[in-house]
């Protein structure tokens, strides 16, 4: 495991310039609550970087040097340069962690490694949320309890279009009827993903300690594994002997290196 | 289920008419053996379309009337048409079955729906492959033995760059010393997903029984399921009465529909 | 598929006989409810039996002649012979399938079959219960809306302590603030098994349509898959040549057939 | 994460006191060298108990003291007593990680907590197997390179008859023509499970650095991870306000504690 976990907090950043109230409650940007919780915490540091930096501030060297990514964004994620999504991909498959925030569902990073819509229902309207741990096992929720219960949030319900999720962690209750499945893990080459729901911009959830406990335990699980001679790929020597192999049988041309 | 069973064979059919040994094998393509091998089946009806006619042979009229669409690509996938994968992607979204067949591992309709490179090791070499029942109870292994035996194959060998399959039904093994999940179950919407592993070019793979066997067995799998009002996403009223609900809460805007 | 498909209803038949305002609701026991719903639907045809039946109605005979058996008990399943149990866990791994249904959670064979306790919360409070399709590709969901809506309901909530599902098609949202993996799949040996949560005895439950078409699908989905040479284990002759293999190696002794 | 890390290394410790030559390649019992290899890693704390001591050396204060319990069986399943067999299962269900060895696919407890026979085909002809890593982000992985060579093995071969790993991390490749699926990650209750194939008694396999750096990693993945109020079950009043709620619906009697 690397030590410090290096983790880069990527954040929209608009709505808290935009809009007064959101500002207030992010002065920082939401980028800057997450990074200063994830900051706090031992054997982690966490840097940010944001839409309107050159790259989206996630140049090569940036990226090389990031073990885990977190991702927010929502009303400007068709901004996002479609080259700096396929680097951000690369990597994932390389090994580095992704952990899409809240919005994030709709983000082409997180659409292009679940292969699906990602739409949902949505609603805002101050209602409660309760997360209750359905894997209680799994390391994102050490520490967290029989749920944890949000007073005020945006409800997403289901349906959620996403893959079948390959660890479900947390499933949503919400006061208007609906459910979610708000904790969702993925492996994607060597990379692993997880979506974690809560964090509306017009609410303060990334201050909560509970919320900044998830976060913190999804850091340290999505970090990459050391392996020698990953990602071996393409035209492959036989291991065992195979000397009946007629020598005459030649590879078809024209499909290139996978 | 819908009776009979809608199929569009997909193929590329491109080796079949530039290598005159392959088209030897295949005559009619590779879609017409497996069209042949479905359509002598109780209750399916196949038609075929190839790269080469417009749209690719898969307008918007003949992906409404597929039920289930098979994919054979190997060295013209990027003369794919994107729009073409989109509008199939939207089809697989909305319920259609798609079973990516050999090489198509590699086509952009099925790297889109796995969200991962699929790359793997590969070799020509005449090998035997031994494809394994590991899911014994699953409809796509009804009517197969213990393993399926190939004298003469392509070599895929792992790491196979994929999901985790959901369902994993078939383990390859190879006379050079590899393994491979060759036969492999994902939903994404509403859609069903398989990929199966043999049908190198250069073998008549296409008219062995068992592989029609198993191509029927998963396109009965594959099929649609018809739910009323399927697919509601976005913006969604309560369910329960949320009369605490503060009306001045707006929505925030600019993010469009999802 | 076998056509039609024979299923066998078990139920423990004591509440309906017992206590009068269930007996009214149920006159011809839980298990003639349920079996009335899929005698009524075409290639099913379903016979019932109850505890109190010699061997409990579940000789090897009627076992041999079931391809899919639905389970309710609750307050006596410590009555449920263990010898019984192992027969109906051996047919499963034949392939039968299994139907669990509300308080069967915590019966001899789920629990079995699951290899955890099976606990979880509840709540007897007549709130509504609201499933939402959450795999809405599945077989089992066909014809089902967007959730299925219970005015009253005995509540289940999580953590329900049962391994992840291999497809997990129904979430419930309850009125009292939790939720519960309410449809679950599973496959343990060659045969399928659902897990459905609605049917408390003092509901009328198995009359509803919708639960009635959940249970029906079901039943489809569980049927066993016929394959030849099924459950081949033990001592296995090398398919390849061995020839370097050293007569000498003898199988160490001790330890029986696998 | 509990530092350091105590694993209770369990062995039947048969073979090596009966067979001379078993002896020779574990003069301090299979356990003797697993308890090594793990007692040489950082935060790793092992100790033994085998089956001939009172107990089978599994009192409850040393499951009590047992973060990870490893488990090798082979000729003497039949003599462990099945009143331990439920210790470690209740364990296993709090949280204790279970890593089950080579032939301890036929145990007790590791058939308890799959519920399935466990059964698989095998042959001893000092075969080559090849584990191939499919999982490659996996911890378990950590270190390991496109697969680990063992020049002689036991064969174990498909089908197993396991439920489908929650993840898959090996599948191995044999000389005589069979696949296995050689490292299974599970979950039951709060505990981890993983199975990892190699291990028969007549090779000096857990000497191997690869598996015993797979021993190690799996160990790590296992730990138990602490949270607050684990294991709620039962009876459990409404959170949100169910005021309408009529308190003459009492709960049925009958069934005791969940």
């Amino acid at each position: 495991m690397p030590i410090p976990i290096r983790v880069t907090v990527w954040n929209e950043y608009r709505h808290e310039q935009r809009d007064e109230e959101i500002g207030k409650i992010y002065p920082q940007g939401i980028h800057g609550a997450i990074a200063e919780g994830l900051n706090a915490q031992e054997g982690i540091t966490a840097r940010t970087a944001t839409l309107d930096e050159p790259e989206h501030g996630l140049t090569e060297a940036v990226l090389a040097e990031t073990d885990v990514l977190t991702w927010w964004g929502h009303m400007a994620h068709r901004e996002v340069d479609d080259a700096i999504v396929e680097r951000v991909h690369e990597r994932v498959l390389e090994g580095m962690g992704l952990i899409a925030l809240h919005s994030a569902h709709y983000s082409k990073i997180f659409r292009k490694v679940t292969g699906t819509s990602c739409s949902l229902k949505w609603r805002e309207a101050d209602e409660k949320e309760r997360l209750w741990v359905v894997s209680p096992g799994h390391p994102i929720a050490e520490g967290i309890g029989e749920y944890i219960e949000l007073e005020a949030e945006e409800m997403y319900g289901e349906h959620f279009d996403i893959p079948a999720p390959e660890t479900l962690v947390f499933v949503s209750w919400f006061q208007g009827g609906e459910v979610f499945r708000s904790g969702c893990c993925y492996q994607r080459g060597e990379g692993k993903i997880f979506y974690f729901r809560p964090g509306h911009e017009t609410y303060a959830t990334y201050y909560n300690e509970e919320i900044r406990r998830v976060l913190t335990n999804a850091v340290r699980w999505a970090v990459p594994v050391a392996r020698p001679a990953p990602r071996v790929f393409g035209n492959y020597d036989p291991i065992e002997d195979l000397s009946w192999y007629d020598k005459r049988n030649k590879p078809t041309e024209g499909f290139g290196t996978r």
